[in-house]
């Protein structure tokens, strides 16, 4: 087992990686005490690993809400769903919600503790390789707003993260494809030998290879959990973690949430700030076509779907990362250094749009 | 004018106490900048100042979401439609809300901007007595459940919070004793010098005397703001400040919201624990009849409605003061000194509780 540590002050806490966690009795009373818990999880998840983690949560209080599957479930009304289980089941201040499942369950349900009572304790039990990367660790909590992806939400963290790894032996290769999106991103803002060895791996990493796996589940967490410490709130540097999301958020909302992953859609946005990158001479082509070739090879999208320029303008300009009505963008520098930036030309970068949608 | 301080490191703020505060031009510039801003206020509230609040704002980007009056309409769905207009009208992250209303505006308006992009900033100009000694002050804000009283919500503290004391001059007569409950908790739970000023001055307070009043703003601010300073999250002390709330919240849901004014619940509720503590030995029958005299003189309720036991029970166990199953009140030992404890007898509770709800 590989153990990590967010420094967060007071709320510092703990990540565990490693193969058959939840085989382990008792795994989680270190930081559950006597708690009663709330599990959240969906209807794809819970069938395959709600009893192993009740067995493990041992003889205390445990309820259950099991959400529908899937990004187009991520908003308010469904959060609303376990804040309605938790008033009925009379869950008191001192509880501590479980949130077992992919990306969507942890935001929405780390969204239900941080409002429930004011805010309730959680642990995060992420069993996708994009939970287990990324959106497990760092605290962002919400849901989706008709108008925008994670519009609405809370910085919250959670008491532990407890990443096993056997748990993806589960996965589909598109959801498994969809986590190297945010690998890969790793290696792109901050980590060119990372990057170099995602290179070497990458057939290893579709292929399922445990080692090669977990060497990437651990880098990705390290730089995450780095970043979070030095910048909680996102005032300054955790924004280079935003690569390829603003593009991405657009595809998401303009294509209907749900029909693209978000890894999917990381992934294709990525390659548009690259190329954006490359064009107004920030980047080198070379750069751009490592990235594209490498997300290629990791069975991921390298382009957006047809969107109408006017409708994913739209979409890119309600993204959080949009400060005075000027769009920040994450550009790349090259392999392994980006850039938060509004300083482009707003031109450039819509007649670039243009081309890129095929308009 | 007064200007006292919140004392939270650097998120410290201040609070400006004054009559006629919303008729100099700029007066909020040097919290606002050049920022956007979204007020929220309510239909009774919104006719009376917001033309005044607006010409303050200068020619600043100002919307404004009108809501319903009343704590029936403090619930998740009309927290929704601020959000809406926020994602509509394609506020940023950069935008500053302020809440011009009384303690359900500024509840409801502070919770979107709690949850708005994940935190928004705010300014509190609260309006009624209510709101500007008690509710405005220390970055509690939410919305009720349909099972209980303030269950979603966030710590968000305000960038400034603006009380200028002649928007009291519309308030009813019932508002205004309303807020004066809270101003007596505030000498129940820690200033008996300042519950004697009060019992010599209620007939002026109820009379709208303008020194008795500001004074009375006055140190309910500086005791709101030392004790939130001390304890922000309300791990301690600051639950001291629930005085009759366990009660009083049981007493709101059940009549129905809206039906009683929190601050009616109050006097009932602190009526109720002080009861209580006097049965129990903790206080002396002389300050229970001091405090129910005192609140009967401020034209507010001193007993419940006629509720059944068991609803009243039901209501009490979903409070957020519960921890493990257990109802901690705040009991009084004496004017002036409270304790949260949860040290008493369930029995001997429940059985005044039947004689107190007329049972």
């Amino acid at each position: 087992m590989i153990e990590l540590k967010v420094e967060l002050g007071r709320r510092s806490y703990p990540i565990l990686i490693g193969a058959g966690l939840l085989d382990q009795p008792g795994a989680l009373d270190s930081f559950l005490g006597k708690a009663d818990v709330m599990v959240v999880t969906n209807d794809v998840v819970g069938p395959l690993y709600l009893d192993k983690l009740t067995a493990v949560l041992g003889d205390r209080r445990v309820d259950t809400v099991v959400l529908p599957d899937g990004e187009a479930h991520k908003d308010l009304a469904t959060m609303q769903t376990i804040l309605d289980r938790l008033v009925d089941q009379r869950y008191g201040r001192d509880a501590v919600l479980i949130t077992l499942g992919g990306g969507v369950v942890g935001d929405i349900g780390g969204f239900a503790a941080a409002v429930y009572q004011r805010g309730i304790s959680f642990v995060q039990v992420p069993t996708t390789l994009l939970a287990q990367v990324d959106s497990s660790v760092g605290g962002k909590t919400g849901v989706n707003h008709p108008g925008g992806k994670n519009l609405i939400g809370a910085f919250h963290q959670p008491l532990a993260v407890i990443a096993d790894t056997n748990t993806l032996d589960t996965l589909s290769d598109r959801d498994l494809s969809a986590g190297l999106a945010e690998v890969v991103k790793y290696g792109l803002i901050a980590d060119a030998d990372f990057f170099a060895w995602l290179e070497q791996n990458a057939e290893q990493l579709v292929a399922r290879d445990a080692e090669a796996l977990q060497y990437a589940i651990r880098i990705s967490c390290e730089a995450k959990a780095a970043i979070v410490a030095e910048d909680e709130f996102e005032q300054g540097r955790r924004a280079l973690l935003n690569l390829g999301h603003t593009y991405g958020h657009a595809i998401e909302r303009c294509a209907g949430y749900g029909e693209w992953l978000h890894g999917e859609a990381v992934a294709a946005g990525m390659c548009m700030a690259a190329e954006f990158s490359a064009t107004i001479g920030r980047a080198s082509q070379e750069d751009l076509d490592r990235a594209k070739a490498l997300l290629a090879r990791l069975n991921l999208p390298v382009a957006p779907p047809p969107i109408g320029v006017a409708d994913f303008l739209a979409a890119m300009s309600i993204d959080k990362k949009v400060v005075a009505g000027e769009i920040r963008l994450v550009l790349m520098n090259g392999i392994g250094d980006a850039t938060v930036t509004a300083d482009y030309s707003r031109d450039e970068m819509e007649s670039l749009l243009a081309r890129q949608l095929g308009a």
